[in-house]
């Protein structure tokens, strides 16, 4: 037996890998298979992480399975979907014991936070690179989407924003900080925690959402570009946190509006649904408003326009080619 | 935009990201949404593919694109599941048109051919690495696995042994040939046909399926190992291509027990459905039996026990480390 089946077979062992409702049929055979609820639809989402490009090399394996998972989830949030299963192909330079055995145990961690079971992958030789397959089902016509936001809704975020691209420089060794400030930081850039609870809260609520990977401006063009309106985001309701405002100084706001890797859900609700909402998520803010036209606008206190800075900033994210 | 997103945009327009039955939102949201049918679950199975491990890294990108998602499809045909969707996760080093277009042409024709359709995906810079995962339906209870074979129960293969492994020669420029037998190999080295049809056909009939991959005696090994009995192959019955035995000439046997990539269906089946089997499928052959017992046995005509040769063949083939 070669160390790729070893591979294979360690990761089959794995909790995550454990029978989970949903799925009929686990790791093991050609296919796994899943029994969405009746009257459910699958929700299915892919995302590939290389090493180099959205990840340092050298990182903690264990934290690396904990980003990968919780970046892949954060696709089920924005959907509403509850979530399921998830593939995992593994390409890998060598089988290395300690390396996997890290990588397994951040990697159930996170999947047991989501309620997500392992069923299926390869596990193959090469350059360092993860591909995760997420599932989760949703009621038939309850999914969210980025085309349904109207004139007149509220523009909404589930959180803080700006904290995953403010770690980034404590993650490339470009910062060095301790302390609480700095901890918050790198454990949102490390484990995200999907908005899961949030996002099928929102069914039947929200007009519009999804989650801010590659930044507040460039993701809330995804929903103006899809329902044919404009977003008018108001910069000083942007929730920063007061960790971000501490290590990345003035560069905070750029972080929130163009950083990415937040994985926060942005979305849009009717104004009679806040007091319902805030009620139940107190974190979520409201930063802006849908209006008709197209793009998205951004204007300070004064409701005056700001040009938004420049989007494209490179970094190790989800969204990084 | 950048060049990635360009690709993306180009895969969301290919013929085969279409809209499908089954298909509830396809590729440019947060996640794709399935429909399978009333009473059916969802079979997925996820392959990958590295160059330089699985694929020689200048091949031609129409005929990698058709292999590609040929191998990911066969895991559906062996577990008699209805093909519905599929995901493209790409690493690329850079975007090259012409490449690009080509291995859309050879993916959109073998998505025809499968009835697959392109729901979403990721496109990533890095080494060159393809992870497909691809979704079919199956009636609740009825997909084929490897563990229901009963002793008693033929062995049975869904056609010619060796194909592909009798083609690497060709594939890697170590061996050249021209004509009808060199033309046949490469064909089934890069575009073998997923017995999708004969799976769905064999729901309800056979005892149990796998699609052979790692090699015929490998494989065999998992339905023994699953089902708890022994596999007799009897050596004279293996069905060998007139092209594979004129070019691989004394190889031939050892392609076909051990080579790999073959993608045909091997099954365990009742005596009583034999009859019916080649009344549909007449190039499907039986090539061995089902015995209490456990582990795979290979006997030559005369019934005599054969050591069989051994595996673990390097190759350029989807189950390479």
């Amino acid at each position: 037996m070669g160390e790729f089946e070893l591979i294979r077979r360690y990761f089959a062992a794995a909790p995550c890998a454990q029978a989970a409702e949903g799925v009929a049929l686990g790791i093991g055979d050609d296919c796994a298979l899943l029994q969405p609820g009746p009257g459910q639809q699958l929700a299915v989402s892919t995302d590939t992480l290389v090493a180099g490009v959205h990840f340092p090399d050298s990182c903690d394996p264990s934290l690396l399975g904990q980003r990968a998972l919780a970046v892949a989830a954060s696709d089920l949030a924005a959907m509403g979907a509850a979530p399921l299963a998830f593939t995992l192909a593994m390409t890998l330079p060598q089988a290395d014991p300690a390396w996997l055995e890290a990588f397994a145990r951040g990697l159930s961690q996170m999947a047991e936070a989501c309620g997500l079971a392992l069923v299926g992958g390869d596990t193959t030789r090469g350059p360092l690179c993860l591909t995760l397959t997420v599932f989760g089902q949703v009621p038939t016509g309850q999914a969210l989407t980025r085309r349904g936001a109207r004139p007149g809704d509220l523009l909404c975020v589930g959180g803080s924003l700006g904290d995953g691209s403010g770690a980034l420089p404590l993650v490339l060794g470009q910062q060095v900080a301790q302390g609480e400030a700095a901890e918050y930081l790198l454990a949102r850039y490390w484990a995200p925690q999907p908005q899961l609870a949030l996002g099928q809260w929102l069914r039947g609520k929200a007009s519009a959402a999804l989650d801010i990977s590659d930044g507040l401006l460039a993701d809330c063009g995804h929903i103006a570009a899809a329902s044919g309106l404009a977003l008018r985001i108001e910069q000083d309701r942007l929730p920063l946190a007061p960790a971000l405002r501490a290590l990345a100084g003035s560069g905070a706001l750029d972080c929130a509006l163009s950083g990415g890797d937040d994985y926060r859900l942005a979305f849009t609700l009717p104004p009679e649904l806040l007091p319902a909402l805030l009620a139940q998520w107190p974190e979520a803010v409201v930063i802006g408003q849908a209006k008709a036209g197209q793009g998205v606008q951004l204007i300070d206190g004064q409701g005056r326009h700001i040009e938004p800075p420049r989007a494209g900033y490179q970094h190790f994210g989800s969204s990084g080619d």
